[in-house]
């Protein structure tokens, strides 16, 4: 079995790799995801649940690759930003690309369970398969990265205001879903508040932050509470409860769009040269 | 809030097209399998269960794009061929590539529960997220696609003909594994199958093919029984069965490296120009 | 002087390489010569000199680099094909692209003094750089590259005939250049034909083949005449005349639309795989 | 003539661009310059009339493109540095580097005679075509491109100091040039200064800067001398001189590792983002 014959055919892979020293940007974006959030009765305009889903997914991730230093989701789709220094895969573009969106789309199917249940606590079973296309973008500075995600943070603050004043006109006050959209059609984000506030009697500023600014996961070093068996000297074994710090994903929902957010987390960006 | 501002990020955006009127290979390789297979206690040197999963996966990957005219597994990688003419996502790579490796990972999960059963048939625990990196390569002449599939296809048959040998000597004769290594160290595949015949007991070639050939997943017209109620004139319903035929992904375990293959299936491969 | 210390800079350079057994087609385009060929006085329609010197930069460049087997030029334009085997500088884009035009650039100007002469002989002087871009494309079948180089062509008589026909009624019917282009519009290739032959007398066809299908340049053996002095057993020396035999780029302007000229040079082309 | 039945193969170009907000630097490098030199009897160790060459080829693509801030020149190099907002050509690699390369041979041996003359100021005669290979790379950051800088300039120094003790041992010292190589072998810096000083009575630090430190090329506002007719009231026509400032590529041999050089010219490389 002649198997070097046929060897040459690997000098036709072709890897691409990021450029160093810049900000590799992984980004995920469900693909009909429209008609599965329909098929397994997302709430609308957001289903806390899928979200955490999401979040869970991105940890799982950021576990497995350190060097991501940040990611944000919102709605279906989910960025990672690496460490400018990052060497993960010697900057393969294909094999980062590839693996983050792999694990994260196994791990979606995985802890599906654990996050969708109906109101009974109920699973909610999955019918179909939930998948995603990704991409990787190269940020060169700082400030390039943080309009990056300023761009997906303003994207999901339109968009949620959008659907929120939607579907509680459709929800709340009746209309349907062609009377809601020429309702809002024109309008700008103050008329948007003030159809919410006046006719709906909803605060907008009131909704969860996770809704209106989407999830920022950041590492943090965070306390946990370990118990153990610990044996004794005198041969007993005894119930022991110890705290430890371990650094770990955490999901928060800051505005990153503004300086404070940058000024707070300096020491994740600041990168000499 | 001002969108536009943050906009010309997108700019940065680069999407690398696989050139037109070439065969785009899209291959999937498990990651950290080895710890994996060995988590779940896979049978060794070959899962049934597991490459049907894998095999599942793929059948899921080419019927959400019938332009994958073939798919080839073995151990834990799957190569997925799609048509030269294939214009699907513009034949944007990172497109191609991400959705694929997406799709399958989920339904590798999805459908592990349905595979992965003990002898009692009791559902195996999933611990750990399985995932695949991914990459895309072009050949421009269908030589070159040959060469390909025949080289991952040996690749096969040497590393099965070795693993096979290898078992045998470990759960058989009750070799360690350094010994097993050892005795097999050096060794041609004419000398493997006469160690696995005379001192095993075991004549390689009446191992399952699909063990020794990898997994060649094309599509077939095959025929479904239809079993469904129907209303007769009298008001009546009846239990009716029906069989129609329908183009469905077919796993074989076919000789890709001779030529028989290829003249059987010309029609598949045979694009003018 | 620590050198050392900057050289890891080297890890920016990226060399994309041109897809294995496909053909690569080097193409250069004149940048500004609509402006240096006026400020030179170059004839209208066609300067034989110009196309000239093109191809004499064209066989310079055939002659440093015999992995090219076929160049074509047409006006300011000239496109060089690599055998689909050929391994020049392992494939680098950059590489081959950049020392074609290169060289191209620098051969023109070097010979330009030999073709560039006025009606008396003297030589015209040069007064601007001329330079050229260029673009490397691979075409994986022979049908492409046909239809490429088809493409060409069809460009070259499409503007050649426009172009004639244009200067024809300038310079010999006294159109001014905004009445000639009136006269044109809307026209099809028979019209231009006719008003050639019926309001010019000229007929088509006869113009000079090289302007009509513009310039296709293969390898041929030629017998060249070498004089030279030779020593006699006397001691005697005496003037020599042999001829032999060399491969030459040789400038022809052959038909390659239809499927004569791909019959004729079935050779150059005919690449197992 | 159906011209769009063969239009269909353009769509296999692709034009690959430069990482925005990122430097681009476009290097030249002579192909064979080994034994260009020798033809045509370049002085050793420098030839400064050829360096001269490079750097008004250099000049005339600076002033063709005025987005190349800076140029630097050692040898037979040449490196051309983008502003890092410059959106030449849309930022397409191969048109930015094709055009500056084609521009830069072709001025090569357009000025060949006006730089390239003998002790008696008789031009030497150009016998072979010049050329020259290119390749693009990005730096994102302002750090990384001083470091880019500094490691050609520090080659430049390193190569020199060899080269100047290497020609005085063979031209002043009468050393072959086998012995030369072997007196040099494994000596460091300080070792090769103290040989030139000593045996032959050089002092390094009084080689002429152009040699010991490469040319960099810079943009400067420079005084002209204009000399012109001007018609007076009288009717009567006078010879006038004035000066006027106009920004011109200018050519100096700073230090690039230092910091002084970069403080200096902060303006040209200060881009905020």
């Amino acid at each position: 079995m002649a198997k070097s014959r046929f060897e040459y055919v690997k000098l036709f892979e072709h890897h691409e790799t990021a450029l160093p020293n810049t900000w590799m940007v992984v980004r995920l974006d469900g693909r009909g995801f429209h008609r599965f959030s329909a098929l397994h009765e997302f709430e609308k305009p957001n289903d806390a649940r899928a979200l955490e889903l999401m979040n869970e997914a991105a940890r799982e991730c950021m576990l497995a690759f350190p060097d991501i230093v940040l990611a944000y989701g919102e709605s279906d789709e989910m960025s990672f930003v690496l460490d400018r220094r990052s060497n993960l895969f010697k900057r393969r573009k294909s094999k980062v690309m590839s693996t983050i969106v792999s694990l994260f789309s196994s791990t979606y199917v995985m802890r599906w369970s654990r996050f969708m249940r109906d109101k009974e606590g109920r699973p909610i079973e999955l019918q179909a398969c939930p998948h995603f296309d990704a991409r990787v973008v190269c940020y060169p500075t700082l400030q390039n990265l943080k309009d990056y995600l300023s761009w997906r943070q303003a994207d999901c603050h339109i968009n949620n205001l959008y659907n929120t004043a939607f579907w509680l006109l459709v929800l709340k006050k009746g209309l349907t879903e062609q009377e809601a959209e020429s309702r809002l059609r024109g309008t700008f984000s103050a008329d948007k508040n003030e159809i919410m506030f006046s006719e709906c009697g909803v605060n907008y500023n009131n909704e969860p932050a996770m809704f209106r600014k989407g999830s920022v996961i950041l590492w943090a070093d965070m306390e946990e509470e370990v118990t153990g068996q610990r044996t004794m000297p005198d041969g007993t074994t005894k119930t022991v409860t110890s705290t430890r710090r371990r650094r770990q994903p955490v999901v928060t929902a800051q505005d990153m769009i503004g300086p404070a957010f940058w000024e707070e987390h300096a020491d994740v960006f600041a990168v000499e040269t």
